[in-house]
């Protein structure tokens, strides 16, 4: 087979064809991220065209465009096992192919990771034989960390081609002055026109005058995107089609013999070539799967998501009260705020990519009296991890965290796996944890947050709540816990969250062999219900937890301490995760590998149960 | 008395130079944040003579430089109490005085506050009453927060007066792109002039040319650095003599004005009015006690401390292995990393205060097979803790954080306390931590890390460590603990990082009326050495654990769930910090109010040992 670098113009052209062909038809059986890969195609092939993948660390910023990379390197074949159990990855991942350079699966880390191996490079020697080149979306420009990495990059100047790709809106609409400004380019190209004729007659200036120009010139700048870039000590070419291949070949490689750090400013239509998805921002961003012809999902009617019924709590309770307010950094309709801030657009925001921002403006609004809820993802919060800390829980204010795909959210895997929040979260003082197990609960837990005093984060899984118990929700009151069936064994279920859903399915697997189990409610993972609990280990000797976390640090780790502060005469058992990664899979498949399906733990606690 | 703003210009004069002596005494018994704060002295006066410190949030980035603001509001008579436990604050403090908006201690936190406050303001309907006022160092700029900020403020425009304090070098030495961008100021006022001149002629333009002339004006703008926040959108004023009232008066007279985002560049020399101080970068920053006159530290002779100790290990290694590299953010000696950055400037970076920037680039080195050491303090790394799960935990990535002032750090208080990183970091899987209690055991973990495969943290303590066991540490073997003495009793303290050297302090203290207990450094937390815990579990039912870490997600808590595991017929007690933020002050005073100093804790185990 002849080599990408011996194709023509038209058959680079013809082979993009394909891959984005590939890309639709195997997304539109496998769900993923369609629209944001579908417009990357030239810009990848491109990319591989002008650099070398086996010597060039190829960086994809996010990684949720590098199908196309995917394709090129060996992975074809494969590739219709995109996000399956065991299959291809939606993201890059080093150990599925030697050609992925890097995990990508939360924002902003290009440029970072490319100064890193620009640095690696130099102390290697290798300057001549080794370029990073980093693909990074406008959206993604919104985060703090890329500042961090043009700090740096800007001064100490290490060679670097940063290809932006400028599709006008990353997930959700583009936000912010960054945006805006980019958004200029095409004006600029005009400029450059203007600035050329002025240069052509500051030449005809008599020579004693050429002194002025120079200074004239050099205290004037065209201001183009380039200029904030170039003013960072960054090379700016652009703006480029980056759907005409020829034009992004020559740029590259322009880019490339420079020996600088250049930026490559592309502007691509996201969803290019799928007519249906062209221009529409979110919808088409990460979808399932999906009828090619007419555009519509596949999997209609599943039962309502988590997401739908806290924005729908939350909606609730903004009519009521004025001085309800929320944020979501990029995820409006990921995190149900859409219809919010379509309703109160004064009052809900989204900040684009930018959690520590969202966290710490929202700190300063409950300040003043409002009661923020900041609805976020449970990976996505470890971004604004020190802002929690030191903003919210030092300050001990009223804010509200919702935390969104908490537990495993299946096809996206590793990066997006809420496993760690209660981790994380627990250690901090002041902060309150709990947990909604259906809708009913959900309704009823906003409202509880909205009257809590000092930080409270509320997490809640992907997709829809476990079928759970008949027993409806009470009201919460702080660091209580519901008991929602007395049995009368030893056994004790003690479920969080999602997990009480999960607790129900193993007390009636239980229950059809016999074993009459009792089943708690946690509701608050901090504070605890300590006299609930006592009471319970009375009869109750054998705890079994199930919550959708990290078994370090988790649910059952915070019933042990509180086992050792009591000196109890019970045992508890977590069927929380393993310490490791996980990865990506339908959820069921995934948990089924875990040894944590009802099956598997009610399975498990009999085990134990007949042994004795 | 007379108001502030009543004063005429001259006497304000003289009151800033009150207030620097004020400062220059008090830290010099103190010790504190000196060159930062009289170097903000007039600064922090014009704000309170122009805005209203009653109703006008006054936001203090990092707010190390806020001493003035507390003498101006009520602290005059108590601040020789500055840094004393029960004493003034070193950063501002709501629950001190109803002055200060916000607790702050870390940096870059400042216009993201400013943004929430005004987006409050406006629901509020405040706009003509209240207006945030945000006072933000050159060296906080670095932080992406700062963007993510400058991002939303600039598109919505909300109104808010930004006061940047150039003094060109933050805490150590100014880095990156934005601070030689800044720089260029005075050059800025030059062209300023060329401009006014330039449009004079153009007045006089046949009226044709107009159209042409102000497309033509419209396309250029002058290269100052004014232009990165103006395109932006956020207005700017400067550069200012931040040591002239009278001009800065009139520049935040004239931006209070505008109802618009605004930035007043202003420019300071750090250290002003202290001569010893002026100009110095680092050493003035953070001070101890020192001797008005000579600038003589009061307390020399002090033991070796932590820090030294992992410089010192760290330049031995880095002499003998190449492909050993460092970072810092803007903590070059605080971290112990300036003499390594001063004899290999090609292999250890400060890369300014830029912690996901610093985390998520040493991994790309990690990558390209180097051996970074991120040298940086516990609750700075909360602001990379996203990095570190992603870009360093599921990469499993041979990095090293060396992490610096775990546990209590004294007079600084709550927001540098390091009581979370066991517990933030211990969930993560792949993540190994470890901890030295000595000089010999520090040089030994530095060794073993650059074996290590994975990521490893290794945790020591600001100052000196406890005096210790005199059994010469071992090589660290991964996993592995160390018995240091055998007791007779079924007592066993279990000892990690400095709580090491409290352990010993402990057994002498039991030692002393009769009990002989026995002692372990622990060394690793994770993993755990269950063979030898199994091992020990046989003679010691009692197991005190003694951590310089908060108890929820410490030491004890990974203790209890390795018990819970074998089902251990042992009881645990922790010794670590309760669930609530720790206050400032002398950290042997801090540790008594907390009871946990060698002698409440043998006491504590006593009264135990002794009811039995």
């Amino acid at each position: 087979m002849k080599e990408l670098k011996e194709y023509s113009i038209e058959e680079l052209e013809s082979y993009c064809e394909q891959i984005r062909e590939k890309i639709i038809q195997t997304v539109s059986h496998n769900g993923g991220h369609l629209s944001s890969n579908i417009g990357a195609v030239e810009l990848i092939v491109a990319m591989h065209y002008v650099f070398d993948v086996k010597k060039d660390p190829f960086i994809f910023d996010v990684s949720h465009q590098a199908y196309t990379h995917k394709l090129l390197t060996d992975r074809w074949e494969r590739f219709d096992t995109l996000r399956e159990l065991d299959g291809i990855s939606g993201y890059t991942r080093p150990d599925e192919s030697m050609y992925d350079y890097f995990v990508a699966g939360h924002s902003s880390t290009s440029i970072s990771l490319a100064v890193g191996a620009a640095k690696a490079i130099a102390l290697k020697n290798e300057q001549t034989k080794r370029l990073p080149v980093a693909l990074i979306g406008d959206g993604s420009l919104s985060a703090g960390m890329v500042y961090e990495a043009l700090n740096e990059l800007g001064d100490r100047r290490y060679p670097v081609v940063i290809i932006l790709n400028d599709n006008k809106m990353s997930i959700s609409k583009p936000i912010g002055a960054i945006s805006k400004f980019l958004s200029s380019a095409m004006a600029g190209t005009f400029y450059q026109k203007i600035k050329k004729t002025t240069e052509q007659i500051l030449q005809y200036l008599p020579e004693s005058a050429t002194y002025m120009a120079k200074k004239f010139e050099e205290s004037f700048k065209l201001i183009t995107p380039g200029i904030l870039f170039e003013e960072l000590g960054i090379d700016y070419i652009g703006p480029i089609d980056g759907h005409d291949i020829e034009s992004l070949i020559r740029a590259m490689q322009s880019a490339r013999s420079l020996k600088k750090p250049v930026i490559i400013h592309t502007q691509t239509l996201k969803g290019k070539g799928y007519e249906m998805a062209e221009g529409y921002y979110e919808k088409w961003h990460g979808v399932g799967p999906f009828d090619v012809n007419s555009g519509e999902a596949l999997k209609q009617g599943a039962s309502k998501n988590a997401t739908t019924m806290y924005s729908e709590a939350l909606m609730a309770l903004a009519k009521d009260h004025n001085d309800v307010v929320g944020v979501t950094a990029a995820m409006p309709s990921g995190t149900g705020l859409s219809p919010l801030i379509q309703a109160y657009p004064e009052r809900f925001w989204d900040v684009a990519i930018a959690e520590q921002h969202a966290v710490t403006s929202m700190c300063a609004m409950a300040k003043e009296g409002f009661k923020p809820y900041i609805s976020i993802y449970s990976t996505f919060l470890q971004r604004a991890y020190d802002q929690v800390i030191h903003d919210a829980c030092i300050m001990n204010l009223n804010v509200v965290f919702a935390i969104d795909r908490a537990g495993i959210v299946g096809e996206d895997g590793e990066t997006h796996q809420g496993a760690f929040d209660i981790a994380y979260l627990s250690a901090i003082p002041n902060m309150t944890l709990m947990a909604p197990r259906d809708e009913l609960s959900m309704h009823e837990a906003i409202r509880y947050a909205y009257t809590h005093q000092g930080p409270l984060a509320i997490r809640y899984p992907r997709g829809s709540f476990l079928p759970c118990s008949d027993v409806p929700s009470l009201p919460f009151v702080c660091g209580k816990a519901e008991v929602l069936k007395e049995g009368n064994s030893t056994v004790l279920l003690i479920g969080y969250g999602n997990g009480v859903g999960k607790a129900c399915a193993v007390s009636q697997m239980m229950q059809d062999v016999g074993v009459d189990v009792g089943i708690v409610d946690l509701r608050f993972a901090k504070p605890l219900d300590e006299n609930l609990l006592l009471e319970l280990s009375k009869q109750y000797t054998q705890w079994y937890v199930i919550s959708e976390s990290a078994k370090i640090g988790g649910v059952a780790s915070l019933l042990s301490a509180f086992k050792e502060k009591y000196t109890l005469h019970v045992k508890i058992k977590s069927f929380e995760y393993d310490d490791m990664f996980i990865r990506h899979g339908a959820t069921h498949l995934v948990e089924e590998r875990l040894g944590i399906t009802a099956r598997q733990i009610s399975s498990s606690i009999l085990k134990v149960f007949l042994s004795k």
